[in-house]
């Protein structure tokens, strides 16, 4: 086995991707836009069947529906999220040439500096500023948020600091502004008339699209609580650091389940959900060992969270969220209750009794999903003294179910393939593949994560059998060539 | 049967889509986001169906690829396309509040002066001003566009209109300003910088994510040239006049595919597509009588355009494009080659030449198919002196595949419908219904679009044997309760 390298297996896996055509840089041959990513033939395959699995696993049961909003919304929804007044970062301006920039400038120019390379370690330095925080051993995001908190609230420190640096746009010796907050949702103008007044933003969540559908969909459903509202789209941050691959982008896609609950059945339903959902990624083949539940501690709690943990992966670079549950109370519900001026009330007929129900989210990425899955299937090994590189996803995840080796290119050969291509076709994405020798096909198929390889041989033509080699094991197996649909369904 | 009208038609489908559950306006509670639609639990799975059932058909083939770009992309993008230069509507400024209007203005300002009542009817009055299109008998879209070239390139005529009107905002007899291109590109900044050197925009079409990837897409899939590239995804505009429920909307999906193809072949693959899409939609259960190419005559093409066809359905208000295909030369890969600096050539093994592909679009809105399946399926009968309203879906659009329905709620027969709501949910969307009279559920069904009705009764318990009663047909036959699953699977 060849020896792991968590430094590189990102890079590989990034390479990996772009070379098969998981993922490509967004607008590529214009130099790329940052925090924006496209998914490739095999990709959007990935992506689409992590979608399809939760979409089966969330709504495929009696107490959840599904909902499809749309990511423009009123702007009165994000008053009363509180996103226009929170959802910030700190900005500083220049005050020579009226450049502004992200307070990561600071990090960054003191990296550059210092000759410190990464964001980190210039973050740690500022720390040394900032006793009130120096406790801090690793820097999560949380902490980064922390830290610019803490810079924000202790000008004095900080304007010194500012004073030493260069402004990266004019040069000069600057005299920064202190910092200002920022807010990361990005804005756009709705209507034929350009003014204030018509400025909407590009969802910074797909949650508010729940919450302010939270009647129409129980009416319409005549559901009872407790029932769920389950919600698969794009969402958008204008966020400073971009990375990490799919993991911090600017443009996302989220898999969110809203659950409402009587508000004395909370308790109970969050533990529910938090254990149905790290069982749906070890279902679904993640390994267990790279999973973990991080509660967050009751004074690090959300403004609107009650209780929250986060269900974190092992990348390479360390734990990270690929999803959050969080006990919300009754906060988003009373919020829009206030803004519109609407009821938000659930009409409980059994006990009479009106009320804002409690909210349960599990808010899973399913960008940072794909990456986890992709990561976590990554796999080398020595064969025959040759680096083997396969992905060991999950059948049901796999883009592409099976690929069709003619052994040679005569005989008939050719068309007992494509009759099988074409019979395999209706119910699943196959790949045919006649080019080079059959150990390079085997080894393109393995790097694709196709789970089993239908070689047609010479013996083929005279018996009408095929060998079927899966992924994993490399085990072949002989079968009647008009059993093999059977064996597939089956096997995925 | 119930004599159909028209004009109530659409009323009566935008009521049902809202009471069951298809469609909800966007952010309801705070009055609403013009434009911007959400999809409710049946309208979700409607929607995934149509979707799913365009992806198998279009990608689940040797030669065509998917992808799934990001909605926002580098902005150059959207110069080489031509859309910052020309993808405009004329807006008028007031100059006494300054305001700024849509043209459209014209139009609405006028039906209120003469009490007319529709768009169309006063536009019909400015066809008047404008001698040179008053050969147009029914105003379409295009005609519409022309209407307001025309106003655009005849400023006198115009002016004389425009200092009659007062302003909507100010109220003032007003001098409008000449007309003015105003583009429909939903413009947001992106990064920690916020100047004009970070503008963005929301994709207009999903159509330029290809182009640009059209290398990393063939050199990923090792695809040779004919082939193509099919995306599902959100597009963006700014439409001054969003009608018609779905039709026209500022947010919606589109499913597209682009076919690379050796500029001989063109022809032959631009009819082999028409073809091939409108079938798509007969297969899927439209009716075929309301469906019909619109050709584009060779003087209305777009400038990118050799040959451009519409599929369009019969709607309540007239002929609507669901669906266009397009000969668009080597018009996009020419220009992004220009924009990039990067070669869009593809070289072609065997005749060792290097050139641009032509490319056949075929480019339908996944929103106004939702919309064309929706109305085609919608029906009104009598039965037994009673209105039975149904919507004809195919099964496998139908969002609700079953309905289990327990005759009466004793001696067993919850459990055993459960166990077989349990058995069918591990497949299907299904829908247990125990609440009121057996025919008022029936109703509920059908109104839902649900093809079968699975009723467990008295014999039930005595035979396991279950009525499956057929939606449109409303027989009803007995089978075996351990039958259903591959019943089902068979009918679908």
């Amino acid at each position: 086995m060849a020896a792991k390298n968590n430094n590189d297996i990102l890079e590989k896996v990034v390479s990996l991707a772009k070379r098969r055509g998981f993922v490509f840089q967004s607008s590529e041959i214009y130099g790329g836009l940052n925090g924006c990513w496209d998914y490739g033939p095999l990709g959007v395959e990935l992506l689409k069947n992590i979608k399809e699995e939760w979409w089966k696993f969330m709504t495929y049961r009696e107490d959840v529906e599904g909902l499809d909003a749309s990511i423009l919304m009123h702007p009165r929804t994000w008053e009363a999220s509180g996103h226009v007044e929170n959802f910030t970062d700190p900005m500083i301006d220049c005050k020579q040439c009226k450049s502004r920039f992200r307070l990561d400038i600071l990090a960054d120019t003191i990296a550059t500096k210092k000759k410190i390379k990464s964001l980190e370690a210039a973050s740690e330095k500022l720390i040394g500023l900032y006793p009130q925080i120096a406790d801090i051993k690793s820097l999560s995001e949380n902490d980064l948020n922390e830290l610019y908190n803490a810079i924000l609230d202790n000008k004095d420190a900080n304007a010194a600091l500012l004073e030493e640096m260069n402004c990266p746009q004019c040069g000069n010796k600057a005299t920064f502004t202190v910092p200002r907050n920022f807010n990361l949702m990005f804005k756009t103008f709705i209507g034929p008339v350009e003014d204030s007044g018509a400025a909407v933003y590009l969802r910074p969540e797909t949650a508010q699209g729940i919450f302010v559908n939270f009647l129409n969909v129980q009416t319409a459903s005549r559901q009872k609580l407790p029932f769920g509202i389950a919600q698969i789209g794009k969402a958008f941050r204008n966020e400073i650091n971009t990375k990490y691959f799919l993991f911090r982008t600017r443009e996302f896609e989220q898999m969110e389940m809203q659950f409402f609950v009587p508000p004395v059945k909370d308790k109970e339903w969050y533990d529910y959900w938090k254990a149905e959902r790290l069982q749906w990624f070890i279902k679904l083949g993640m390994k267990h060992e790279k999973l973990r539940y991080h509660d967050h501690p009751s004074n690090k709690l959300a403004h609107y969270a009650k209780e929250a943990t986060d269900i974190e992966y092992l990348f390479p670079f360390g734990w990270g969220e690929i999803e959050g549950i969080h006990n919300r109370t009754n906060f988003d519900l009373s919020r829009h209750e206030q803004f519109s001026g609407k009821s938000m009330k659930y009409f409980d007929e059994e006990t009479k009794e009106k009320f804002i129900p409690f909210i349960i989210e599990t808010s899973a990425g399913a960008s940072r999903s794909f990456m986890a899955f992709l990561l976590d299937a990554y796999d080398e090994e020595m064969v025959n003294d040759e680096m083997r590189v396969v992905l060991r996803l999950n059948p049901r995840l796999a883009p592409v179910k099976a690929a069709i080796l003619p052994l040679v290119n005569k005989d008939g050969m050719p068309e007992f393939s494509r009759k099988i291509e074409t019979d395999l076709r209706r119910y699943f994405k196959v790949f045919y593949d006649d080019k080079g020798a059959v150990g390079r096909r085997y080894r393109r198929a393995d790097e694709a994560g196709t789970p089993f390889a239908i070689t047609v041989d010479t013996q083929t033509l005279e018996d009408s059998t095929v060998t079927i080699r899966e992924r994993d094991s490399m085990q072949q197996e002989r079968i009647a060539a008009d059993k093999i649909t059977e064996y597939l369904i089956k096997k995925i």
